[in-house]
Order: structure tokens, then sequence, then C-alpha cells
């Protein structure tokens, strides 16, 4: 159990250093949140891009550019596919998106010949640090799969498995959150997709975690939700990973914790052959740093 | 503007004093509740159910029983019935959910013949204050409507805007909610469903607000998030009430602010002849008598 971005901090500092690979470099932000990585000694950085642009823009934020591997790229799709290949070829084991555009960079990412598909589909898992929750929160998926069908549902837990056992965790708890806790089949589809994947982890077909659903978010959250309810559920008030249904519940969880709820956030994007940073200009460069950590943990 | 259930509390004081009719009163949190109301004059109750029992609880509690007018109705259905008929008949202005189960009491409330039908859809509206929220913020609808369709979603845009009418606003801003502020018409529907509602209120099809879709919640809460973006809309950062796309989104929305987000809420069915208090037993007290307070000021 993990319960902050510092001790994941640490352990990252005691490990293996790891190389970033970053995609068209030439971006205040990012070049700041990996010197805040870098000048810790918790990773290397090899950068493509406009050499001078990322030159100056290091030098700009008083940074020492003799520190970065920089490979002179010109244009998006020629920083992406270097960046991916340093990715490919073992030279780096965590590949973040720059300021290229993020089709550009999914194109890359994605590439039969030269990506990093492992054969699943990809989903954006995030991680939070809530001052009301006793341990860090995991969820999936608010920003890469919209309406997911049971499948990709099944494929999205297994990432977020993945990525957790890589963090640390041996057999983390997942809720698969609909509405209710009680299965309407008919009325709540999101609650029978629930109780059908969570019978498929009963019969040993989804390994790795405790998996129970459906459940709404307080039973999930809230072991005393769960007791005036006279619900049993390995994971009530203690669970590790929310699977959400929909984008848009995903998306909603990801910026009310964030905007409202005081809580620090990581997102990475799993289930490609490494863990990538897809930052988006409207997180803070803290949330940056800290998605940069949590790839590194999760590689 | 509001900023606090205090607000809301010293209004209601301000005000002729309503009646609340309680269906099926013998539950010892309801009664607690409604004394705390009833006690700071804030508004009078009959409650319907078995007398004996109901004087029993409301002694246990170290209530007066002859500050309440008590209906002995024996059975589920005949209490709320009776609770209904108080409302018809303009001798209460709020109708309760007691002991009784949910799908008594609805039925009893929509009855056709005897019910409190408006012609409308019925939909929850649940009202925050949070903490690190400037004012108020309402949302829809986190209860009832399961995957609105776009005419069903208006319907709860304007039963969330007759409410908040009557709650004091003039000109509520509303956010229509998607994971995403760009319409994307093939890939979120939640996005083009938001965009044809915001181009209706344009045309003057749906009045009483402020109208604007889709947004992303740190779109609807946070202005700076809209400037990052360059996005401008004039709910943006000071939404009043939040429609979400589906119960799922609503749901964890509620879940969230209550449980993570350190906020206060109240919810209340509307769309009725009457707005209706239908709390659940994992509601805290609290929430509980701002739930009675909220129903009472949208009476």
């Amino acid at each position: 159990m993990l319960k902050s971005f510092l001790e994941i901090e640490q352990q990252v500092k005691d490990e293996k250093q790891r190389t970033i690979a970053v995609a068209m470099a030439e971006d205040s932000d990012i070049l700041v949140a990996l010197e805040r990585a870098r000048s810790q000694g918790l990773a290397k950085a090899i950068l493509t891009g406009e050499k001078a642009k990322i030159l100056s823009i290091l030098s700009e934020n008083q940074i020492d550019g003799k520190e970065y591997d920089i490979i002179d790229s010109a244009g998006e799709k020629e920083s992406v596919a270097e960046a991916v290949s340093l990715v490919r070829h073992k030279k780096a084991q965590v590949l973040m998106k720059g300021l290229c555009s993020t089709s550009v960079f999914l194109k890359g990412l994605l590439d039969k010949e030269n990506g990093l598909r492992s054969g699943k589909i990809i989903s954006h898992l995030a991680l939070f640090e809530s001052p009301n929750y006793h341990k860090l929160l995991m969820m999936s998926d608010a920003a890469m799969n919209i309406a997911p069908d049971i499948s990709e549902k099944i494929c999205i837990i297994e990432n977020a498995l993945n990525a957790a056992h890589k963090i640390g965790y041996h057999n983390p708890k997942v809720a698969i959150i609909s509405a209710v806790e009680k299965v309407n089949p008919t009325g709540i589809p999101s609650s029978a997709d629930a109780a059908i994947i969570a019978k498929m982890a009963d019969r040993g077909q989804i390994k790795g975690g405790i998996i129970d659903g459906p459940l709404a978010l307080d039973n999930a959250l809230s072991l005393q939700s769960c007791e005036i309810k006279g619900l049993k559920t390995p994971v009530g008030g203690e669970t590790d990973i929310c699977i959400v249904p929909n984008i848009e519940t995903g998306n909603a969880f990801y910026k009310l914790l964030t905007i409202l709820g005081n809580a620090k956030v990581a997102g990475i994007i799993v289930g490609a052959k490494s863990p990538v940073v897809l930052t988006s200009r409207a997180d803070s460069e803290e949330s940056k740093y800290l998605s940069i950590l949590t790839a590194l943990k999760a590689s």
C-alpha cells in the first residue's frame, strides 16, 4: 500500500536510473518538470526536437543543456518517431509527449511497424493523493476510451493491474464502478457489465487483483457506507483502483478531485510496451512532475 | 448568488412557514432532522404512518409529540397516499419520504389520478457547498434518470432551472457537462447532445438561464482552466448548475464531493408539483436536514 507520491519518489531514487525519451521537447513546462526529476537523480532524458530551440528554452530556465542528450529532428512526426524508436530499442524506458499534437503522438506510439503496441488497447490511468483518503487511489479511464464495451473494460482493468504491479502493488483491490451496488441488468448496463466482470474475476479469468463490482463510489471508498447498506465486498472502503464505466464519469472524477478535492494527481498511458507520459497544457507543473515519477515507477 | 446553506436557512426563516407531509414517518433519523427544522420555526410537519410507533420514536428522541400532526395510517401504500394527498390538497408544500420503500413512494408520487405529476419527468437535483468553490453548486441528475436522451436532458435542465428560480436565482449559469469542451459529433455523443442543447438555448428554446456546453468540469468550475485552453464561455468558472450526461457521472460527482471533497450536500426531487425530499439511509443527518431546507426554499 502506498500512501503518498513521496513514497514513490523515494523508491524511484533508490532504484536503477531510467531514461525518458521526449518527443518534441521544446516546451518550457515539460523541460522544467524533467529537470526536477533529473536534478534529483531520478532519471535521465533524451530529448528530440529542434535542438537550438530546446537549448534556448533550457538556458532561459537556468538549466544546463549539457545534462541532456538532444537529438536534432525537424518536424513533429520525425521527432515522435525518434522518441518512440529510442524506447523500442531499449535506450529509454518511458516515452513522453512534448509540444507535438496528441494525434501525431498517438499515431507514432501505435504505429504498426515502428510503434510500441503490445496487442492491447491503451488506456489512461490516473493516480490521486487525496487528503481525505488513507492511501493513493488509482482510476481508469478518464481520457482514452470513450464508452468501452465489456472486452475493453477488461483490457482497461488488466492494463491498470499491470501498471499497479510494477508500481509495487501485489494484489490491489479493484472496484468496478456503477451508479449502484445492486445489479440492475436491464436498467443500468454498467451494473450488468460490472457483475459479469466481477464473476469472471471470481472464476480466475482476470488475475492479479481482488476485483468486485458493481459498486457505487461511496461503497468503494467508505467502509461505513457499505455497513449502512449491509453490503459485503472485499474491496469496500479499501479500493486501490476504481474502474469507471465511461469517459464522462472518469473525466468528472479527475476534475472534481483536483479542482474541488485538493488532490494531487499523476496521469499516465498504459497498455503500450512502456508507460507513456502525456500531459496537457492545463496540467500543473506539479502534476507533470508526478506523472513523470509515476511513469518511471511503472516502467 | 448563494454562498452557503446558512443563507438558505436564514431566508426560509424569514419567509412564510411551510408544511412538510412525511410518508411513513416512523424513522428516527428523519424525525430528528424534521425536529431540527421545526424547532427553529422553519416548517411544520404532518406525519403519516403508525401513530403509536411515531410517538414512541419521537419520545425516545426527547421530541414533544404534541408539536406534530400525525395521521394514523396502516401500511406503506396508504401512508404514501395520505402524504401525497396532503400536498395535492395544499395542506403541505413539500413531500418527504420516510421509512417506505422508494418504489412504493415513487408510485404514489407519480400516480396518474392521485399523484403529483406535472407532465414532466422527475429528476434529482443535488446542491453542494464545497469549501473550494465560491458559491453553492447544483448538479443534476445523480439518481433518477439513468441515460437520459436529449429531450429528457432538456427536461432535467428545465426542472433544475425552475427549482433554482424558486430558490432565488434569476438567471443561473448552466454548464452541460461532457468529457471535453470541443464538440466530437461522432465520437462522444454527450458532447453532441450538449452542443444541440446549448444552441437551442441560444435560440430561446430553453429559457431562464445562461446555458452553455459541452464543457468539461474544469471549464465549468475554473476560469483559469478556460483561459489556458483559450475557451470563451459565459459560464466558465461561474457555473451554478452542472448537468451531467448520465447517472454514473452524477453518482460519482455526488459521492466524490461528499466523501473526498468535504462538501455539504442537499438532494431533492424536482419536476413534480411540489419539491420532494427523498433521502437514503446512507445520507448523514446533516444532509437530511439540508435537503429539507432546500425543498422548503424550492417550494
